[in-house]
């Protein structure tokens, strides 16, 4: 009698997510064994309508999984034998746990990519409609934390439209790179029947076969590669959500979220919390954690399939779940976000004050004739002027400003914040009419896509 | 009314684990308040009432934890309030969430690690009772997984009685800088009531009072700690797992587990996996992935708390759980292990061919006047002649022994895997009395430790 | 001849920074092996003489280290045997480069902590200096990066003092359990023959022996412990330089940095930007990476020394210079800093519009016998009242207040910033005279170790 | 005058690595600005002159860089004004440090990437050598490290060619996604003279310009993508060291490494020790180690450029360093390794004894109609059979064989370890003619890229 698995090495109370892939993995694997005339038609009937059942029993809560029978193969597997008798026993031909859940695991990242990429979508569409309610909304850009230069709200909403499009291609180059049937491997070392793996290909979208058995059977590179992808979009989604906490704290106040959004205290009544924000900053570590496990795992292993191989799922999923709910709360907290436009733009024009259009007042000079290191030092000189008077830029005189450079003229008054921003028409620049175009052309891309 | 918590930010899915700790912290809270005079003593006879109550439902089952009510803490106030009416609202008072959290999470782990220390030493005397049985037990000792110097098995797994020996202190250093009580600091700058944190202290087993509100509030150092001394042990399980994976293979056959540690194959019948050591060495993943994700999560982290540290409990009941039930199949794992003395033995006696014995061999000249590094060149080109000549070391003649040095005499083949042990007498050596004394020394510790 | 090392393979090039340790260490070994009659009393003086010579030639940049003699062990000896002859090659007698190496670094260790715990000192003496400065300073204390309640300025510096003093109890926690001798252990079985491994402990400052030969050449517990210790305190430094990055943007202008703290721009002259804080974030990755890498190393690791190990030291190096520069740059960056005591005392008060006394309120209402909860509802719905009209609790009339609690009386009113503050006086509060305390007793800590 | 920057933030004695990078962005921005007319066809010349000269001293090593200069960008413009006078100071106009620096690392990476590239293919050239003359010779081919199936010593090489290549396409795609152009992009906001982006993306070799100029100098995916990929190839050449190890025990005796691959020992003159494949393993923890040291320092920054980000280079070049030293060494590690066929075989043929072709059995009795189940636990229990009677399958009479399934006849002795290798064919299996097909592939792809 085979001995009782280890309650350790069980991995029945998680894989079984997995259902669905093995199950479609099983049904295209026993049709093929059919058309090879490895087991009968019959069979074939049999086992594709017992699965159908068993998805059935899962799906509707009445499976009774058992932790004893180890994993969802098996526990599938003896289902099916019950419910159809001997031709079960037939299934297994040909396959080894070994590349069965190699194929699960794959059909399963696969789909999860599709998901995150419509939740990518999602997002990016949250982003873009409040780019589109904030096309002239003005707004201090940062360096350092410190106002820079102005900037549209817009403009600055659309870095982040850039990040998840690279996200996309990112998770789209890993789903492309994975899409290859490892099933056919066997244990390790291929079968002895007359198979065809191109057929079980095809029947389950996959593009191509695993060239090597030993490979196949042993290579998580795909679940890596995922992770990695997921770690990106997550970092891109902690620097968003450090942005709205500071943008919602009162000394900012740029940014009111909604109520769904906010928690209150147990103890604080006035707080509205931006919990949401703050969580998903808070799971980046989750995501990032879990990156390192699957590298740390998969370090050293000797080919070619070992049983640490099983801790590829658990953090898998929980990566997967983390991605996609936190996909789906930004792009609703971003979508229904207010910006106070009146409170960005007051910042940037108190920026003026202390030097946000210093470097236009820099180019000023430049194209007054001045290499640009010059024109940097006479306005960096100027400022600094400003400062120890405590006065600011824009109460200066033009005397004041001609003891820093002869050539300013009574033009430079005409430097404010909006001739800044439109000032800024390079390709990619924050000038409006550049934005308005990159708003167009993100647009376009959420249309041209067949997602 | 209050906002419906975001589905995103709820975590009473996995802080109900919290709910022991919940209700004591907050039965002493009770009986501090009810000691200063802040709440009646009839008060904190119902709260404490209603709080066993409380417990027993979740022990037996019945609780109905409630998502809508966020987490523990407040699905275990409203019960309390069903339960006993009014009184339930006092309970809140000079208290907030972020120190009754904090006081939560300071007292699992506290338990934790009492139970963990408890797996280690499970664990050492698992390692002492296969010392025991091969103390006298020859194994070839391996640097660079090549053959070294002969060893006793017993001073082998000696080593990781250390290892384990370590990560006990580690842990019971990290208890007690941890062991502060932080309740008292309110939400974070302490409380407008009198109350008397150092009861509170004693009634919980606390070594003393955090110094700090705000700090009290945003610490979580004793989870980095945590994490950090858990993936020690983690890693030095891994190490004694991929030894045990090798002395397994049919390459070695050095030791054999008990069946209930291996597993069989869904396609190869003959297999006998070491599972259970395979399973653990990928585990080490997850523990480190844990201590990155806690480590992630605090960078950058302005006071007090913020909602990021929810994201401090689902790794750390993670890494509990694996911590323990690794700990605990090790034990066993190791106790029934079966070591072959005879390929082990033979091992180290097939080495002499090799060089086994070729330190020895430098050390006799040594000790006959010649400078080590001197005596280790003559050594080394003595093995290289024996390579070339395609023989073994035992077969050389003294004749060509000499043609390396003129100081070896007849007595060297008096060296053998016997004498080499024995000779290894230093402190710490693999010499059979010395390995005997270090085997009671560690029956020693295990018999005066408290635990 | 020996071959000739790869390149890959040496360490010269980072290794030669253990010379000290290295020369220390052999010294030690030297006398120990005279004093035991292993070698001549002639040897040990001309060894040890050489030693020096060769300590002074590296210090003076006079020793040509070379990469083919592979490590600083195989450079120092050859060296000496160029200065002393014959007696240069009985020093490696009872010694092997596997216990040699263990010894050095542990060394280093030792020393780098100890450096350390003086950064974190200064650090402290930082911190300290400002509470000190702004001991009754105002400013709103925040969670969620939202205003909470008042708090002293000294208050919040003052966690950071608790948070470096974990700091160093961790670090001498780390120090006491690494300050085993490891030599004696031999290539990893001991050695043959009779040395005083007490007399090298003594000598070199070792509190006691490893007691297992394998256990002391494998075991790097010690570096991945120093590496977590060192991840915590980058930890902390990473929530203060956040910190102060918020407070010195313009929105909230809490703090400015003394100039040599920050760097302008080679674009923007007007900007002061916070280079050393962000630096000192961002270096946390590095830290963080650093202990990653070590673990990852060592998963897996069959007994006793592998070549992996030689990776143990870069990280190492990386990780002692960042923490010693960056704690440096942070004892002058905080000591240098101004509190613009003005906008915090502002900021808090701005906050008594939007509610940060509302806990005050809520407690108010306790004190006249609403239970905690109730209290807490009707104070929510006061401030939601006046969010809804626009308006601040300040400017709220008594009738305003009654409608959502009878009890609310005239001197509702005199709850301000101020008696919110003096009322917080429970252990670790932010009262004035608490904080006081806090910061006597801080200083007196600072005053009585002995460091 | 500007404040002399901070020991704590120069970043010279690092990025004076990216001159070559510099230099060629300078020019092309140089003849960019020329041909817009923003500086004089003279101007342009005399950069472009300087910039040569620069070069060339630094590559003589006559450049002598200033720390006070902070970073390779002002060290370059310094000494361009000292070469060619005020010119130099029009080379910044319509640049800053943040897209600068952006596109320096960019080309780097461009770079790094075609070199590593080149160090796979060598790779996969020492692979596919070791492939070809062993394309005959017969292994056990391990799952869990226990003898599963024969293979082929060919096809186990021939499954790092796939991890080889998949490598090769990760960084493929990698280089094309980040071979955009960030110049142009300012401080953060566009530049306000009429520049021509996309003549310098044409210049350099640029597939497009960025859409977004803060996600242009904020952005540093391309980093964590690279690194992710170099991870991966790193986790992939941990296992091959592990394997080396293994396969170059006494224990096991499959390979031998060529000398120079291999180190000897201070205190053991026999060992030949695999220094460079445990080395290799080891580094592994290095490159893991500065991914997660991105990730971490990426987490939360807030847009757009943050000082944080000078981190990004050290440990790429550290990464890029040790990806272009490691494969450069396994190349020849594998190419001049020498396989052990007669000890292959023999590992092979005895696991026939204990069941190697096991799954053969099962098959066999599949092919005469047996279910696979049932075939498998007749086999699994004539395995148990052999095993309790202490001999081997290869040594049973028929007569046994009968006990477990009556369709055992005389055929099955004819089922060997050539039998079993011939039956694995099925695409990607270990039969002969598969592999050679399989070489035959790999050979061609080789041939037909570009590389």
């Amino acid at each position: 009698m085979a001995p009782i698995p280890h309650p350790y090495t069980t991995s029945i109370a998680f894989d079984r997510r997995l259902y669905k892939q093995d199950i479609a993995g099983s049904k295209a694997h026993a049709r093929m064994l059919g058309r090879q005339g490895i087991i009968l038609a019959g069979e074939v009937e049999a086992i594709c309508g017992g699965l159908d059942a068993i998805e059935a029993e899962i799906e509707s809560g009445e499976f009774a999984f058992r932790e004893e029978l180890e994993d969802i193969h098996m526990n599938v597997e003896t289902r099916l034998a019950e419910l159809i008798g001997e031709a079960a026993g037939r299934l297994h031909t040909a396959r080894s746990r070994n590349d069965q859940v190699a194929l699960d695991v794959r059909m399963f990242v696969r789909d999860a990519i599709d998901e995150i990429v419509l939740g990518l979508r999602g997002f990016q569409s949250g982003v873009l409609s409040q780019a589109e309610a904030n096309v002239d909304a003005i707004m201090p850009g940062y360096t350092h934390l410190q106002r820079a230069q102005p900037v549209l709200v817009a403009h600055h909403m659309l870095a982040y439209f850039e990040m998840a499009q690279r996200d996309i291609e990112r998770l789209r180059d890993c789903r492309k790179r994975m899409n290859v049937l490892p099933l056919g491997a066997g244990a390790l070392a291929g079968v002895t029947y007359e198979i065809d793996r191109e057929f079980v290909a095809r029947e389950l979208g996959f593009d191509s076969v695993a060239r090597n058995s030993m490979d196949a059977v042993s290579d998580r590179d795909f679940l890596v590669e995922f992770h990695a992808a997921a770690a990106l979009t997550m970092m891109h989604l902690s620097r968003l959500a450090e942005e709205l906490i500071i943008w919602t704290s009162e000394e900012f106040g740029f940014a009111k979220l909604a109520p769904e959004y906010t928690t209150g205290s147990s103890i604080m009544p006035q707080k509205r919390n931006p919990d949401v924000a703050e969580l998903a900053r808070g799971k980046t570590g989750r995501v990032y954690g879990n990156l390192m496990a699957i590298l740390t795992m998969l370090k050293g292993l000797p080919l070619a399939y070992n049983k640490d191989m099983q801790e590829d799922k658990e953090g898998l999923f929980d990566t997967v779940d983390t991605l996609n709910t936190t996909l789906h709360a930004f792009a609703g907290m971003i979508e229904t976000m207010t910006v106070n436009r009146d409170r960005t733009r007051a910042a940037a024009e108190e920026g003026v004050y202390s030097g946000i259009l210093a470097t236009d007042l820099a180019d000023y000079l430049v194209t007054k004739g001045v290499p640009f290191r010059e024109a940097h030092g006479a306005t960096k000189a100027l400022v600094a002027y400003a400062g120890e008077k405590n006065t600011g830029l824009d109460t200066l005189s033009l005397g004041e400003y001609r003891r820093f450079s002869e050539l300013f003229g009574e033009d430079v008054f005409e430097i404010t914040v909006e001739s800044s921003l439109g000032a800024r028409g390079s390709e990619g620049g924050t000038a409006p009419e550049r934005v308005r175009e990159a708003l167009a052309e993100a647009q376009e891309i959420m249309r041209s896509t067949g997602d």
